[in-house]
């Protein structure tokens, strides 16, 4: 079973949900019509189905090499899947038109990231770190940094990574302890020891660019004496070809559950030559601008590795004969039915396509909103773009890395016996997917992050504005009887998320701990308003093409997998939000000595 | 971090809670009052702690190998701590004494297989499975097999396994097709592959004993032409001492996500000789009364797997410094608070604890019911015993390892990074727990049993007296202050789940489909009212030691966990029952081809 990229539930995003085209007055978007992003989808399909998909086990079998000398040799294939991942163009997608890239719109470049990673996580991170050394410069780089490596890191010549966590900070960057000492001559030394440093080392590039978190000598403590430093494993020429060695190397290769063809490396700094990016001091405000579009990159890998496990589970549950279905034989003249007869397999492929899709839909939602905030004329349209991605993001990041792997787990269990074993895909698929639920922010420092920052930022106004929203959509759309289960369903969650944002404004700033007790379930109503929010706009938009006359499967399809959510995802709101109401009381009770 | 064995929560549970010592006019209980059991339960303690518990992590990283010749060789330190095992008649505990066991209470022997499979589950499964095949022997075999097999196997001198699935069937044993030819001589000769056999074949025994399900030619197909066999590695002598090689023997071992120290084999007979158990083709029945007693057991597994894992990231939480509190420094002379301080993490602590506590006791409750259905003069307890067992076996079985496995993925979460590493517990944990919502049947087959089969077994008297047991207990308690959250959140429960059977009588039979839709709920529904009821017993029982004038904290931090439960956890019954009423219609709604 081959993973089939869901190009057809992009183009349905891009074109029927979220109406791209009618933004063709924007840059970027009006180089993308339609037919124009159709034909890179279906090519980006085809990249990630025919050439990254194949090396995703014999990335996770073979996983990633160190030698005595440091280096880091990829799994068998790696290296030129990446010559052509850089010959087609892929990176540079995203990338500023002025730095050599495409600049197409995040939205859809999403859509080849979502597939990229569906098809191969561990490879996909390659390019994915390089990406987040590229947004780290652009935000804060020197014109003469841009220079050097935006073009090089925009088309994937050279490669990237984010050099932050130290073996006592993982969370805590403020107990950064690496050093950077000013040589003298503009560059800095850096000394110490990175952790967990994926894509640190590899043989995929000509050289690679570390963005590294340290301290300044003699710089405040904690999270405002910690500067960023771009450190170039070969440092440039002047014709900016890869040059001298620098001090910094892969010590080692974190031995992890999953992702093993991704090199994630112990790197250490012996006076590497660091150039620090934007002022002393202010390093962190840099990693988070990188941060924050990580995190839905993140949520999006969770989604991704969700998908590829739904597809095989359904793959399985057709193939596999076992049992008769309740209601009698559905393939009489074979020893058996195919176990997707059965209610409760259909169940757990039915709560993945749910989540799927409309986590799917939140994602792209909330990177349009993105766009909108960089790229559209109207101050109060770029402001509401900013207001929902600084919002949305911990929910995306959390909500659907943790459905991720739920999914993941139910298609394993859907392949019985022969999930556990690794002759199938699904242990591979639940074991990849675990990290997102830890990486860039473990999921509960998401749910602190939305319930502590996000939702007080600016007087509340982005909760407040996605609220509004919601309630005119209800209000617009109450009549309309094809809706009502999707207009009902958003209405009642929506009123349970109001009701415990409520409680959290009167409960949270009393006693803070209210606020952290409170914080994942929080999120987890918040995700599933989202869901609950886009399939009805899906549906709306399924049933406006049904209703003009279409009869392709595809909207009626959308439409019973939008009702299964409203009736069997979205009761889970309740608990969640009874739950957030007991406040810190029990979750607290115990003493720490207790545990 | 060293698991160390809950042997207070066991000694709370059979003493206070449980009982047991009323219970010492019967077999068994009367060889085991509360001195002698805590004494056992020490030197069982000791020896998982300091046996077992160390050779985890070996057998997880070494697996086991299989040489040219077929021979299996177990981990480092896997053969010196089975002789460990067998020298200390851990094997025999639960066995009869006309066999050489020591004949406990079944419930006793449980905390022994609750330690010994948190301290290291992949060794565990080799004794674990060798008394299957003593449970399949003693309730189908001749006086003479019994003679001969019993005493070795109880005494963990030989091994035992079982010989069921094959590549085209694993839940649907009617499928199964090796062939059992009568040689003449009373033997049979069985040919044939059997799959995923764990402890297939290992060094660790002088003699494995395969019990093996076949078809004896021209027998009905199905499963009504199913017989089992006794196929011994080595055929015994005169003197009952392994002779003859038998033709068995491992083709391969299956690469697997966890238990890795565990031989899970192909096994492949070519016609190995066999020796019937019981009756031509009433194998299936047979293995059922081993089957129902190894799903407790798997029951059992789960929660030792979300124990041990619970224990690693409390161990964990309370040492890792990184960030603040909420409410200001709890450790201010250090570099950051242990994360233990924080909310989120303390949720996932407490979600673990609640239901480890509270699943430990149904299962301890269910098998003492067990222990009376055998053990009891009085037929009308014997009665009810079967009847909870029947009932409860599919819940204790399904809602435990998922909940195991939720906690083993919350522990691995506490420790960010660190968790999805290999170099902490916490990944292992995950891996092995993640088998046991598979074998023994899947949890998906587990709910199907208790909605299609167990609810409705002699009228649903099982269920009936369950519910009258709960209603008369909620009556009697219903004026005790201190006990009034856990018998209110008890009674409310109890009016959901029996709300939810009322709905599968109404509308099971008119559409199997709407039971098998609604099975995983309800059967999620019946585990959270099982333990909402054992929390209330708990509760009470601490209650009565605190109203008694007992210090030890144990009992007011039981209180808390307990209200835990009720506040935090049973909110989820609410979301249970909502999916139960859905019935199968958006669960089936959509075409198999469109999956």
């Amino acid at each position: 079973m081959t993973y089939r990229p869901p190009v057809r539930e992009h183009l349905f995003l891009l074109r029927e949900v979220l109406e791209i085209e009618t933004l063709s007055n924007l840059p970027g978007f009006a180089e993308a019509p339609m037919d124009v992003v159709e034909q890179i989808l279906d090519e980006a399909a085809r990249f990630c189905a025919e050439v990254l998909a194949p090396l995703n086990t014999v990335g996770d079998k073979h996983g990633c090499v160190r030698g005595s000398d440091g280096s880091v040799t990829t799994p068998p294939g790696f290296k030129e899947a990446y010559r052509q991942l850089v010959e087609g163009g892929w990176p540079a997608l995203g990338a500023e038109p002025a730095y050599g890239g495409q600049g197409l719109p995040s939205v859809v470049n999403l859509a080849f990231s979502e597939m990229s990673s569906a098809a191969n996580m561990a490879f996909a991170m390659y390019p994915g770190l390089t990406h987040g050394a590229y947004s780290a410069i652009l935000a804060g780089g020197s014109d003469a940094q841009k220079a050097l490596y935006l073009p090089r890191l925009a088309s994937g010549e050279w490669g990237g990574t984010m050099n932050l966590t130290e073996p006592q900070c993982g969370t805590d960057l403020g107990l950064i302890r690496t050093k950077a000492v000013p040589a003298g001559d503009g560059t800095y030394l850096i000394s110490g020891q990175k952790i967990w440093i994926s894509s640190g080392e590899h043989d995929l590039t000509e050289n690679i660019v570390h963005l590294v978190l340290a301290r300044i000598e003699g710089a405040p403590e904690g999270t405002r004496g910690i500067s960023l430093f771009i450190v170039p494993k070969f440092i440039p020429d002047a014709e900016g070809k890869p040059g001298r060695r620098n001090a910094v190397s892969c010590a080692g290769l974190e031995e992890k559950m999953g992702i093993h063809g991704n090199a994630t490396c112990v790197i250490s700094h012996e006076e590497s030559v660091g150039w620090l990016v934007g002022e002393e001091n202010r390093g962190l405000a840099l990693m988070f601008v990188m941060m924050n579009e990580a995190r839905i990159g993140v949520g999006l890998q969770g989604l991704a590795q969700g998908e590829a496990a739904y597809q095989a589970a359904a793959a399985f549950a057709k193939e596999r004969l076992q049992m008769r279905a309740l209601t009698g034989p559905k393939n009489p003249t074979g020893p058996a039915d195919p176990i997707i007869v059965h209610p409760d397999v259909r169940r757990m492929l039915m709560d993945a396509r749910a989540v799927l899709e409309g986590g799917r839909a939140l994602i792209f939602w909330t990177a349009l909103h993105g766009d909108l905030a960089q790229r559209h004329p109207d101050e109060a349209v770029r402001r509401k773009g900013e207001d929902y991605m600084a919002l949305l993001t911990p929910v995306v990041k959390a909500f659907l890395t943790e459905k991720g792997f739920v999914i993941a787990s139910d298609a394993l269990q859907v392949h019985g016996g022969s999930g556990f074993t690794e002759h199938f895909p699904a242990s591979q698929y639940l074991r990849d997917s675990r990290i997102t639920l830890i990486y860039e922010g473990t999921n509960g420092v998401q749910a602190l992050d939305l319930v502590g920052r996000k939702l007080a930022q600016n007087g509340g106004r982005a909760v407040m504005t996605f609220a509004a929203e919601v309630d005119a959509f209800v209000e617009a759309n109450r009549v309309d009887a094809a809706l009502k289960p999707f207009v009902e369903g958003l209405a009642a969650v929506k009123a349970q998320l109001q009701d415990g944002t409520m409680w959290l404004m009167q409960n949270g700033l009393a006693n803070p701990d209210n606020a952290g007790a409170a914080s994942m379930d929080y999120l987890r109503l918040f995700g599933l308003t989202g869901l609950a929010y886009m399939w009805a706009l899906m549906a709306k938009a399924a049933n406006g093409r049904i209703a003009a006359g279409d009869g392709d499967p595809f909207y009626a399809a959308k439409l019973v997998v939008g009702r299964y959510f409203i009736e069997r995802v979205l009761p889970d709101a309740g608990a969640h939000l009874a739950r957030i109401k007991t406040g810190a009381g029990p979750v607290m009770a115990l003493a720490a000595e207790a545990f």
